[in-house]
């Protein structure tokens, strides 16, 4: 997805916002603002916004001497996450599509995003509204279709916390899942650590892609990475950060997220809180 | 006030925004946050954001080739505020205390500010909030004092629209009053053009201050309004921009304006929606 106008304004929120994350005092708030508004103004064309977000955090990790701003938050989105697994997964038992309803629940995990903001809707509240809410894009029969064919799934993951529904999911699946979690600490987006803290190494295989993006950029993950990533059936990619990189990565990709900025909205059609399962455009 | 590391984010915002409103296409949006970047970069030691703000939408008036680029949003402001007169003024005839409640209205009107957002309050809400609300801050007696014994009021006004509740109030306030506006289109605020349509040519001595700063920068009036400010027995500083630049100004200064931003809920310990009538420190 290209970079819009107001990814701008956004990224330089998103800067301040990890350097307080980072401990960053207010003199050196001023310098990496610097920084980035230095690197903003020379974007390539065509540029895409995770590959921008990587720059900025990649700044913000160096200048901060901080390698994981976002590790407390991340801990605690997961214990919160962690705190619903028992009532999450009794509501997926007792329903008469476990499927349908762990999809969902997957997409109401994509609630917890601190690159748009350290508050979030409550999560049970989000679990409520997203269990019945209509899809604003809705290729599930398609994605039904896939898994029923598929030996096994690739899952790309998003953020702490959110992990914890994706394993509500990945339990539902019946089938071996490889889950892929980011190379380094960027943003809240979930590390192996941070898959281990939310008990997903209990139902899948974890791998890290190797990269440093919030998002899955083929040409900077690790080859292992790009082998199972060529090498899946299906793939289930959950969030902004994946949609904004595989949105047109063809048709094995499956997007799960929730709207949640302006520049999603307008890119899809979609009005925000608008919960999306959308498979990706022909390469 | 000082420019806060949160400024710059809201700036970049308002560039886009700006922009939007002065017509431009997206390269030229591109172009013109570009400008803004780099003169971010480079802002002087102690700049308050008013100046910075000025800096910004000359830029946009510059490169959009647009004089006012929020013309037609702040004559629909002052015509929702118009269609609001007859009904705000019964409420202060029948209030049992006319003064009070008509520098509360005044200040519901500062919810009218799209350097915030496009989107506000709805401004009857506003007034009903408004008029019940505690003061966070509260010098309302000291400004009554002071009024009773000044001869005439100098009132320095925000944005367009918000006029209209300065009309109000100035129709309470029983004495010659002298009405300043911006010497220069900048964001919502108004103009000798917009006073009018707010009909404050009826109540009050129409001026401007000469200046394009969205508040009153002494340094760039012109003496005229100099003159004005400085012979002032009392002056009624409304909305944020005024705040921001004459916070210190001393004691015959009275800031009227709502909580609208975190620099300013932080700067000044009050929570977002909190009213405020704060008599400004000694210099």
């Amino acid at each position: 997805m290209k970079f819009y106008t107001d990814c701008y304004a956004c990224f330089v929120r998103q800067t301040i916002n990890a350097a307080r994350h980072a401990g960053c005092g207010e003199e050196l708030q001023h310098t990496l603002i610097n920084k980035v508004l230095g690197l903003l103004q020379s974007l390539e064309p065509g540029i895409t916004p995770p590959e921008v977000a990587r720059k900025v955090h990649g700044l913000i990790r160096q200048f901060s001497n901080n390698p994981d701003p976002y590790k407390q938050a991340k801990t605690q989105c997961t214990q919160a996450a962690l705190a619903l697994y028992d009532d999450m997964k009794a509501l997926i038992q007792k329903s008469p599509d476990p499927l349908g309803t762990a999809l969902r629940l997957s997409i109401a995990g994509n609630i917890i995003d601190l690159g748009i903001s350290d508050e979030h809707e409550d999560l049970w509240h989000t679990v409520d509204r997203v269990l019945v809410q209509d899809y604003a894009v809705d290729h599930e029969a398609i994605l039904r279709q896939a898994l029923e064919k598929a030996d096994h799934v690739l899952y790309l993951g998003d953020n702490a916390g959110e992990t914890v529904f994706d394993r509500l999911l990945i339990e539902v699946l019946d089938k071996p899942v490889i889950y892929a979690v980011r190379g380094m600490p960027i943003l809240n987006d979930a590390v192996m650590e941070d898959a281990l803290e939310a008990g997903l190494d209990k139902v899948a295989t974890l791998i890290d892609n190797g990269a440093d993006a919030p998002g899955t950029i083929l040409s900077l993950c690790k080859p292992e990475f790009v082998e199972i990533y060529n090498a899946a059936p299906v793939i289930i990619a959950k969030g902004q950060g994946n949609y904004e990189t595989l949105n047109d990565a063809g048709p094995k990709v499956f997007c799960l997220l929730q709207v949640k900025c302006p520049v999603i909205e307008r890119d899809m059609g979609a009005s925000m809180g608008g919960i999306i399962l959308r498979q990706s455009s022909p390469q």
